[in-house]
Order: structure tokens, then sequence, then C-alpha cells
């Protein structure tokens, strides 16, 4: 550990730049915690203290400079960084992910893309360079990506997983149904979306 | 609000009921709230509490069944249902999602896809009925519609989230980069791919 501050303060912190990012879209200049902890959800007073790791910046009475505190946030999240990034499994999302230029207007560069199906691999029409899955390890190593999007199929992931551990990766965005627990030197952000319906469906179906 | 279940509770057994669902897939019998909790990076007694919402079930000692406890959670959970559901926005990721055959199987038929574009609409090729984006509100309520994956661009967002609660949507799970905030009777679950790399980027700049 280079800090010690917590993974929740770093997610929350994430999405503070994301607003920052919004309000500076509007055109708003400055932005109290109050406001900032409304649009999250969070304590205004935690909002303060995840800010307050990177030491003072701003004045809390007068509100942050949105565009100071921004890329404030963005210099030490390291946002500001571009980072090489590969999308494994080219199904339908994994090729909606590959072509998603939103991740590359953020900095997030994908670079490679993989399949255990060399066929779909020739016939992708993509200017990404596409690798078949046991090139896994080498690719990522050469290339240094440090992220990933996983769209495997449930029953690939682990073994695609191994790979790209072996490979050096940072950290896995899972769209797979399989849970993937993260280990002490790569993060994992699973995305369910059957998931994110069941959550939907059941809080519709207890509290409306 | 029917019962008084915290959304965090509901969203946690919607999680339970996914562990649930692998570990029977496992061929494993029974389990502790210890060994769920773990697998969720909760608190077992948290997990023993939001179970007892629904009632007693199981003995926590013995650990609980887990077909019977997965059965019971999917019926109070409203999971046993079908619900219908419906893409907003035809782009790669729509239609990729409204070829997702994972939600069919789990239950939440996709029953219509929506695109502003009308040449899109006449050339993707599926079997799920297409309308314009005008008759959202409309194919909404004659559907029953309850659900909706919203991939449209970010500035379409507001106006389309409008349209489908004039149609009576109950949940949205919202791709686009604008954050849609919750209404009273309305759910809504963000995914933001580019905020998933930038929190794993955050993660590994500031922990590893």
């Amino acid at each position: 550990m280079k800090k010690q501050i917590p993974a929740a303060s770093i997610e929350r912190l994430c999405a503070v730049f994301h607003v920052l990012e919004e309000l500076e879209a509007s055109g708003i200049d400055t932005v109290s915690s109050i406001e900032i902890g409304k649009r999250l959800g969070a304590a205004s007073h935690n909002i303060r203290k995840d800010i307050s790791y990177f030491g003072e910046i701003g004045n809390c009475r007068a509100g942050y400079d949105v565009r100071k505190l921004k890329n404030h946030l963005s210099a030490k999240l390291g946002l500001n960084k571009g980072k090489k990034a590969c999308v494994v499994g080219l199904g339908r999302l994994g090729t909606a992910i590959l072509n998603y230029g939103q991740l590359g207007q953020h900095g997030f560069a994908i670079v490679a893309g993989f399949d255990s199906n060399i066929n779909k691999i020739e016939t992708i029409n993509t200017e990404i360079p596409l690798f078949p899955a046991h090139e896994i390890a080498l690719v990522v190593k050469r290339k240094g990506i440090e992220l990933a999007a996983l769209t495997v199929p449930g029953q690939a992931t682990q073994e695609t997983v191994g790979k790209l551990i072996e490979g050096g990766i940072k950290g896995i965005v899972n769209f797979t149904p399989a849970v993937i627990k993260p280990t002490k030197n790569v993060f994992v952000r699973n995305i369910d979306l059957v998931g994110e319906f069941r959550n939907l469906s059941a809080l519709s179906t207890l509290t409306i």
C-alpha cells in the first residue's frame, strides 16, 4: 500500500470527479460539499474527508472551485494518465465495448481484443488488433495492458482470469455471470446485467 | 411502501440469491451465513438479518438448505415471476443487450426495442419487435413493460427517461454517461463503463 486511503473513499472520489465533470460541462464554477453529497447520496462530511486525503484544496465555506478540484483529483487519482485496456471475449457485448468511443475519449485506449474463436478474430471489422485467447498473457505483458473488460461465457471465466493475471493485468471489469474475487494485486468490478434487472425487479416488487 | 425492508438489504438479498444459484450449480446442499457473507464481503449477522425479514427459514447452526432458501428468496423477492423489459437506443451496446440470452433465461423477457433512427429499426435483424422512439410511452403502457435498459446517447437521456416514466416504467438500468436520479416510483441502476475503468485505474494507482 502506498497510502492508506480506503477503497470506499477512492470509489467515492471517482464519483466526485464525475460530478465535477458534469458541473463543468454545465458551466458551473463553484460547488459546495453539500451539493456534491446530494448528487451522490453521500454525507457532505464524508465528501470533505475524502477530498482532504489529498491535502488542502479550496475553501469549504465559499465552495470548491470546480475546475481546480477536478484537475486536482484527476492528478491524484491518476486519471490524467492514459491507460491501456483490452477486451476479452468478442461476442456482441465484447464487440460493443471494443468500439465504445467513450473509453478512448477518457484516456482508456483499447489496444487489443481476444477471442478463443479464430474465425471470429478474422471476420470482425475493427482497427484494433485482435489475438487468439491463448496469447492473452503474452500480449498483455508485451503491450503493458493494465485493464481488461471480460465478456467471455461464464464457464471460461476462471481460466481467462488466470491468463490475464499471468500477463500482469491490474484491473478487470467483469461482465460474466461468474463472480471474480479480487486478489492482492488485481482489482475487480463485477457487472452483472441479470443482477441489475433483479435488483430493480425486487425493489419495485417490495417497495412500490 | 408495502414493507419496511431497506433498499440495501433488498440489494444484498438479490446477491445472496445469486450466491445460492452458484452453490446449487456446484452441487452444494447447505451453506452457512458466514460462508455467504465471505463470498459477498458482508458480515454474517447482516446476512442473517436480511434473510430474517422474510420470516424464519433454516437453522443457522446447521446452515441453510441451499435449494430451499433459494426458492424462498425467489418467491419473496418476486424473482419467480416473469417481467417484461425493453431496450431503448439500438447502437452496438443496445443491440447486444437486445440479444443477450441470459436475461430471457432468468425471466426478463425483452419484448420491445426502441430507437429514434427509423432506418436502424428497419435494418436490425431480430425477432424482437422494434419501434420508433416517439412510441415509447404508448408501447411501454400497452405491453405492460416494467423494466428498461437505456443505451441512448447522453444528451437524449432526460427526454427518454420522461417518456419511459410516462409509460409507467418501474425500473431503468442506465448505461448512458448521464446520471439518472431515482424518483419515488422508478428505481434506477446507473452503470457507467468509463466510471468502472476509472475506479480500477485509481485503485491500482493508489494502492498497489
